[in-house]
């Protein structure tokens, strides 16, 4: 099974207004709601491809009971810590020409939940055979948060596959992942450069690193060599949640051992399935299997 | 006892950012939440000076959970009906500049709903003394919704507050509430001209009409003749909520049967120390008693 944590999950709310005017007031015409967070982008992919996921983290007060009522009508499966603070919101009002994006900062994990979080998550290990940890942190939790579930999965031989930014990304790549999927500006932020080699990027860790593109598609720097694979054509639609979909493709191909050719094909097809669809955490199968065949690959190829 | 109505409450979500740079991403600072809706924030006032007070209307789904909960943390009574469909949010997003405001519509109420709830209403009304009914009507339900209830609580003996704008307005005043509270331009909209005479207004309905007129305080056109009442210095703040302050003291006064003069000047002071107050629903008790000295009347006035 592969269990992925969302530690700062949000519920998305999307208001369809006619156009934003500064310091005006604005009828919303629709309203969707969504689980948010990066985790449970890869949890909901994952479960639509019908690969059996658990879906953990953080979770907390009213908001929070209303993303697990989500992923539940969703058919999810979760096993979420509940906390004290409320679960972050992320607005995205959208009129004719763009997003505006307001985004909460989330709950402040207090030490003691987040200890409580490290033994639901030991308890875990035993079920998963790989553990994606994806997205930001919560205020409250220590940057090598991660690097701390890292450790754990390794010790209980569990691979795992890290997406984050920033100092947790910096802490956890220490801690060795199996695979780490950062993004140019992930990488470029990290290495104080736009423009990082193979062999710096070989020196961050010992593990694989996965470099999502957009649409110049995967650079995969491995022990094994370097490799790449591009999108057989280009990509028209939403970009958020491409991610996510590269890290369920990467997830499910490290628990069933597929090579690297072909698990890079099918990380680009997935995450141009993702792209065609209108909302993180959702894919377009047509556009999946269609990419999947441009690029000489099958669904789900094992060796 | 005074009963609140509020059809189409609200979670008021008030976010803190640096500046508002349309369609590009924000991170929140802050984060507050309140209850929100114009017979809530009636209810609040009334409940912070001391006054028995029950709030009813119609709440549903996570985010009237909320709401609900936001209530009894802040000790008012509520009896509302649930119904099937989420309750609203707004977010009003504050900047250095100003507020831009973001509201929902609420939930589609299906008649079986609406007309459990007239059922509920009149349960309520052995209890009530006052009812004040106030601000818009969520989808679904009849523009003369208002109306009947305020049937259904003359019909019982008990008197009512009209707070409310547009058609259910209109249909409002023809069902006669013993004081209709519009602002200026909800008047205007109402009779189709900015300078509406008293006699105009005597002959939209045969209860009293209160004017809330800004700084310029309240004009009262009542079946014994025509008054008003100002404020005796200019208001700095926050005029939101100040009208809800005003119908506040409406009902008091009702429920007291104190006389006009006495009641336009409490109406005047309360209304002041809402302006007082940064948030809709509070007042500044400081404020209040200021002004009521001022205006040369006392706090609760009664003959």
């Amino acid at each position: 099974m592969i269990v992925t944590v969302t530690l700062n999950p949000a519920l998305d709310l999307t208001y369809g207004i006619d156009a934003l005017v500064p310091h005006g007031t604005h009828r919303v015409s629709t309203v969707a709601e969504r689980p948010g967070g990066k985790g449970l982008n890869v949890a909901r992919v994952l479960h639509a491809l019908g690969e059996p996921v658990l879906a953990t983290g953080l979770l907390g007060g009213h908001t929070g009971t209303r993303v697990a009522s989500l992923l539940d009508t969703a058919g999810v499966p979760t096993s979420f810590l509940p906390v004290s603070g409320e679960t972050r919101r992320t607005v995205a009002v959208v009129d004719g020409t763009d997003a505006t994006g307001f985004w909460e900062p989330g709950p402040v994990i207090p030490p003691g939940e987040w200890s409580r979080f490290g033994a639901h998550f030991r308890d875990l290990l035993p079920r998963a055979s790989v553990v994606a940890l994806c997205g930001s942190l919560p205020p409250g939790l220590p940057d090598d948060a991660y690097a701390s579930l890292i450790h754990l999965a390794t010790a209980a031989g569990v691979r795992t596959v890290l997406d984050t930014s920033g100092p947790p990304l910096r802490h956890g790549l220490r801690a060795s992942p199996t695979i780490t999927k950062p993004n140019t500006t992930e990488l470029a932020e990290l290495v104080a450069s736009s423009d990082a080699s193979p062999s710096l990027i070989r020196g961050l860790t010992t593990g694989a690193v996965v470099v999502s593109r957009g649409p110049d598609g995967l650079l995969a720097v491995t022990p094994d060599g370097v490799r790449s694979c591009a999108p057989p054509a280009a990509l028209e639609g939403n970009p958020t949640g491409a991610g996510d979909a590269c890290v369920a493709a990467l997830a499910r191909g490290l628990r069933d051992g597929t090579r690297w050719p072909e698990l890079l094909a099918d990380a680009v097809a997935l995450s141009a399935a993702a792209v065609a669809s209108p909302a993180a955490g959702e894919i377009d199968p047509e556009v999946y299997h269609r990419t999947l065949m441009a690029l000489g690959a099958h669904s789900g190829a094992t060796t």
